[in-house]
């Protein structure tokens, strides 16, 4: 690993200067980064840095991952359509076929495709809008710690008051319910949810849909349970309202299959997919929708960008190269025991202050202090290793490498997470103690 | 030109199986399109079509051009990074770089760059974002006619009824002011906006921003005067209220100067672009704002693809192979003039049914019927241009040709539009004179 | 008159340490009230004033009208009922069968009569909620300077911005539309909302209702002209929308016929009566719904107060008093021509700053300056008129004597809003030269 | 008691033919009701009901209390004044004199006398809106269950659906909570509404306030523990919000003392009242705010009917008859424990589908069933007993005699209510079982 003392002297002026204060995750790692590789980034002056932030789970594949390149850049040097906005185009035909034979057909699923301008935000709008038009009413229900993106429409179902506030008007719509383990592991929260909606005096109007995450990613890891997702759904099925996973962050096999609920015995009634869905990090966003609710008119939900024949290009590829049969998906799940173990094994180590949360390859561990992961994940940047906190108070140390790690380079980011965190709480001890002297 | 008689024959049966109902472009031009370059489309069996549609405006530089391709390939095959959420990148900061040099500096304006999710309604959900919150105020004017997008935010502000009717919620937040001409030629609406923001009783609640497009595109190439665009800067200083210019279809070159409003004599708070940024079709937005009201804290406005480096690196190479100097703009007015003559001359002809509007190269013809202005561009398809409607009846033949477009190529779109518009009515006028017989 | 040197003295203890600075009237006239009989208040001291607020137009048949006073008190004294629920009543069935002989019979009106919480806001916001759900759609039009409550639902439908800032949030379902010479003699402003309206892009959602006063009471007494009204009902029929007049303070006889609409040559579907209703200045308040939209389900919009019966005798009373043929409103008539020719006279003698205008026996004189027509005011009461002012910047002094005013009283209220404009404007002459010189 | 066999020959047709469908009350009542004095109601042909609806509570000293209405007649026949917007009268002086020396100071409180539009639903509206604009926030939290009236702003904070779904329109600004027992006897609510305040990323925004009922009358009769309204208001304090009680049907003494907290322990911010405080039934409400966050701007909130000097006289009257000193608190308290033991002895003999619920002489016997529940009121009525159901299904039979009520009359209540239940549930065994055989 190169030196790390040089890392502050990058020139940042131009940034400084001409980008708005809402830039964020560069505050945590000012360098500039230039190429990138697999699970590395380099920056301008060739250092490199391992990569557990992974584009916040939009490259699974790894950065420029070769076969995606080679399908891209052939693609665009033969004049392939670049942008489209909904016409048919080749890559396009190709993506849905793709996504058919090794997505839908071999999960027995019957799902219709919108695509919507290329962001996550943009699709959870389309799958709120569509679920309230199909059911004719405006309450959603949403989950504590959930995030489904800042434009009004999805923000209402975005748990987070940092970005709430920012709203500069009131949210409405929306109304957030208890995730599964929100009131301790003694309380099934279904029962609550259950009880408000079946009871026509809770003051919480009928809802058009409940929109989940199985894993959240930005609320600090918690993973539901299979039985608890059953029993969302079987509320959703009770009280006539649609189930809307939202699988931007979980799904696209960062959970070990490639929808997060693949194994949860649930059948959501519309998806919505970006971040690793074009598996190049090009922006791209779908609404998976059973085909009997389906009732937009053309063009009622549109957008410029969602053609990007690039991200179709980039996308059908890496359905065709990692999903064709289950040997990938095995790979994820055997690296996802590895990063659960040694995560448990270092939060066991620090077990009053920390514990190791997720599934997959989305897992992180929660220090209960902000202010402790955050400065974990500084030592771990010093290091060497590109990683970030999330969670409600940003507690939760997230390791989000991309799937294609080799386990050389896992092994690498995990032994700088237990040096930073060794390396940070000991630090602490010292000035307890000095202070306490 | 080929024979376009065989036209109706793809095989599109992977989208009517897959693709949502929502999709809608696709409907007017059914076959299935491979390849581009410059002003020309090519189906998967080779036939070639200009296309005066252009992304929608997206396109400004042709499809695939080859000074942004070299530099995207190239990019690509060094293994630039791709995406970056918002951390600092080389190609980032040549862009940042080069919109300060090429277009901020020769202008005298000082504003700071958001980088938003990569569509232009997230651009727009930003602006009215930060405009509420800088202004403590919720309410916002928007105009009849306006399209600012579809998400709940921007929605509110667009004023098509398909689009709204199908937010399943009610919009709330901004309120519909008349447009420069909606009430006739005789009457100022900045008058009318004037009066209800001076009188305490109007019932119109004092707004943080009004915001605008100088040629509103999709609301059927209405374009304000100079004067009432200054008129509304008035206002809005006035009552202390921000100035939003929604740049992202009149901007970019499309009008003749990068922005819309260059020769307007206004100076915006808040400018949102996207379409053409990028120079190649590829997704990007940004929000430009004056420095005093860059109030974001870090990180309240996010979203995964807001480092979408492809995009920075074609759209730094279009500003500064473009407009480095006025040579482009100045070709862009003349080939402005000359799509502004012809069309008028068109219309002139069918003066009891046509009239020419817009600006620069958004021009179109007014056919006061959706379905006649619909016939027309279904016949100039099939005589090889793609083309479409626009405005609130889509009774508007849009003429988007990329900027770049040879003046050859530009005649023959107008010969085709005037062939396409000469025999839709001749029919019209032989199957009228049948029918009274 | 009495000498109101003595005025200021009222120990205002009790009010100034208990009760809430909500209060408002009462801070423009300092003393403390104890009878009261036909148009005159009396204070605890003994003073008269004149009184031509008349409980902002509650009170039409004066303060402690004889003839209901003796219906109330031996009701009273029998035991009749006071308070009722929705239970039925034998005054309430007085009630209901007096308004349909003495009102919807003659004018073959066909209207079931819903007893709301008696406070007109409290009909305004039944009004309200029937019409969206009569036509399922959120939006309704109210009208600049409207006047309609301050609960939420009603208050969104009011224009004064010193009630709408104290929402405490965003007022919404409500679009606000310019009145009867909003903007000026020559702009006839239906033509704008019809436009709005046919325009699918205008950002004016389909309303489910327009809810208008022909004179706006509160926001300074613009009258609507017939024809106006014509062509809003028309609007309404073309637009499939409820047409709602709000007759709360112009109703009850106040322009000069029971409704105030009565010779507009309109028939509103939904119609709200309060303040004079009762005849007594007792709180009461109805919704009248032509037939076919009486939707309501049993309860669905309730109250603790609707049963109002002291209200029903004297309400019965008051129509069949007053309204059995049409003595009284010639009476009304004839005195608000009075009005009309004295308020023009007064007005004509200060026309550099002075306007009459109104209908009926509600009118008054626009001073152009809140500070003013207050001025006036103020001086009107040194004098022993009780008088008030109205419009968006409380800039017309309003005259609401009661119906039953004797002509002698009229015209000494006359006198002294003559004397007292005269006074105060020559006053300000004699300012204005003193500071020139 | 008379024969009841006649009652339902009274004639109907012109509530039939006149009145709107929204009627409910009357529905289960079918006569027209005449005099009333005390405890019972008579009908048009003489016969007399015992009254345990008492307005809904808002007849606390019985129908025409003699020494009210002795007052009330007095200050009529003298002129008194009637209606007075929010002028100074003598009769508001007395009003709150004796708030102030019978009420506040020995309770030792300080509140400023908000005089609103005189039902429950505007002081509530009032009580909303200035808790919002003292945080400036727009978020309230409500509790399942809660009733708190059905215009826009109030309805927003009531449970009940059957008032909501008619609003026609997104009931915004107020989120529920679950109430006290909500989630069973072992769940404490209020460590969920603090975990979710506590939360930054719980999707509840940070409220102003939060409105509660101590005893929910038309929720069912539930009531708050003392421990959890001390801990709801702890939760107020930590998390700098307004406390709002709701004591409009609860206070003026149904509880067993004036105010239903005064024994709680808590201290609210503001609260609301109505229903009894006139004392005679006449429409009067008020919303008592701490001095430090009346706010209130003149005149900002109003309304035509904030001065009914008649419920003045009789509000001022009931509170110097009843509440000088502890005699009547301790009358009601005392019949409060007859009622709960007669209702826990008449539960207990059908404890399989009756249990008994409420606080001081505001109780009930929930039968699990709105439709037996029902049931037991038509037969009671047929005994001569009118008597009204509540909660989310109409499941609890609900008792609310005048407090004024004597032993012999409270035993006769009883009798019948014991005869209902008995003959109700008898008939329904005979009928199981016949069915069963």
């Amino acid at each position: 690993m190169t030196n790390r003392e040089t890392t502050e002297t990058a020139d940042l002026t131009v940034f400084e200067k001409l980008e708005s204060n809402v830039q964020s995750y560069a505050r945590s790692f000012p360098v500039i980064f230039e190429r990138a590789e697999g699970a590395y980034l380099y920056d301008q002056e060739g250092r490199r840095y391992l990569d557990f932030l992974a584009g916040a789970g939009s490259l699974n594949y790894g950065h420029n991952n070769s076969i995606l390149k080679e399908k891209l850049v052939n693609y665009i040097e033969c004049n392939g359509i670049t942008h489209s906005l909904d016409l048919h185009t080749k890559a396009k035909e190709q993506f849905l076929d793709a996504l058919n034979k090794v997505i839908f057909t071999p999960r027995d699923m019957e799902y219709v495709v919108q695509f919507t301008g290329p962001t996550g935000t943009n699709a959870v709008e389309a799958a709120l809008k569509l679920a309230r038009n199909v059911k004719a009413r405006h309450n959603v229900l949403s989950f504590t710690n959930g995030f489904h993106g800042v434009s009004i429409g999805a923000m209402a179902a975005t748990g987070n008051s940092h970005h709430r506030d920012a709203a500069g008007m009131p949210l409405s719509g929306v109304m957030s319910m208890p995730y599964d383990g929100y009131l301790g592991p003694d309380i099934n929260t279904t029962e609550y949810i259950s009880k408000v909606l079946s009871d026509p005096s809770s003051g919480v109007d009928h809802p058009a849909a409940a929109i989940v995450e199985t894993v959240q990613g930005e609320g600090g890891l918690n993973a539901a349970s299979y039985e608890w997702l059953q029993n969302l759904e079987h509320i959703c099925r009770a009280h006539d309202m649609l189930l809307i996973v939202d699988d931007i962050q979980a799904g696209c096999g960062r959970t070990g299959t490639f929808f997060s609920f693949d194994e949860a015995g649930i059948s959501p009634d519309i998806v919505t997919l970006s971040k690793s869905l074009s598996g190049y990090g090009l922006p791209f966003a779908v609404v998976l929708v059973k085909p009997e609710y389906d009732q937009w008119n053309p063009g009622e939900h549109n957008g410029t960008f969602r053609g990007n024949n690039h991200a179709f290009v980039t996308g059908a590829t890496s359905l065709l190269s990692y999903w064709r049969d289950d040997a990938f998906a095995k790979e994820v799940q055997r690296k996802g025991t590895s990063l659960r173990n040694r995560l448990a094994q270092i939060a066991g180590r620090h077990a009053e202050v920390a514990t190791a949360k997720g599934r997959g390859m989305m897992r992180g561990i929660d220090f209960a202090s902000g202010e402790l992961a955050g400065a974990i994940a500084h030592r771990a940047f010093a290091l060497g290793l590109v990683i970030e906190t999330s969670g409600s108070e940003s507690q939760v140390l997230k390791c989000l490498p991309p799937l294609t790690i080799s386990d050389r380079d896992l092994e690498a980011g995990f032994d700088i997470i237990e040096r930073a965190t060794d390396e940070v709480l000991a630090d602490r001890s010292t000035r307890a103690a000095r202070t306490a002297a």
